[in-house]
């Protein structure tokens, strides 16, 4: 599966032991640390609301999303396969509109 | 460190501690098969270009450069922190000059 992100950019998603073939590494055990995906939106209720979303959608809550350390406000999950998404309001660093 | 990529798009490094830290999650050994970076460039010889620059820059050649199953030229290589790269010509997919 393939996502046009902007900028020419591009998302793919691969089963774990396509990017292993493909390589010719080795398997290993899933880790989700190795990488976070940041979801920055406008505001904290935007936070709340894509929290919301992911918990419908069957991600699983790690941190429930709050006031942070630097002054925004974010939340943790894990989509099905594993992988940390992060939803963060930084007043510092608002996306376009 | 925070990469600033088209689109609005930025990439940042963080240790994993770091992630595990803030997520609350635990940590748990590198695993390169979660994600590799793929490198578009325009053509063959600049795959063999960035793979050599890899190489010289401390990078671990995972796999030499090569024809693909799917019609493009292609090597991997790990970076010093074990994550994967990969540098790719897709004739189908070429990057913006």
């Amino acid at each position: 599966v393939f996502f046009d992100l902007e900028g020419g950019l591009k998302l793919a998603l691969w089963a774990r032991d396509n990017i292993a073939y493909d390589s010719t590494l080795a398997t290993s055990p899933p880790s989700a640390t190795e990488f976070s995906i940041g979801h920055n939106v406008r505001t904290k209720q935007d936070v709340d609301a894509v929290m919301a979303q992911a918990d419908a959608g069957g991600a699983r809550i790690v941190k429930r999303a709050g006031t942070t350390f630097w002054g925004g406000y974010a939340g943790y999950s894990q989509d099905p396969d594993g992988h940390l998404w992060e939803v963060l309001w930084n007043p510092q660093f608002l996306p376009e509109d």
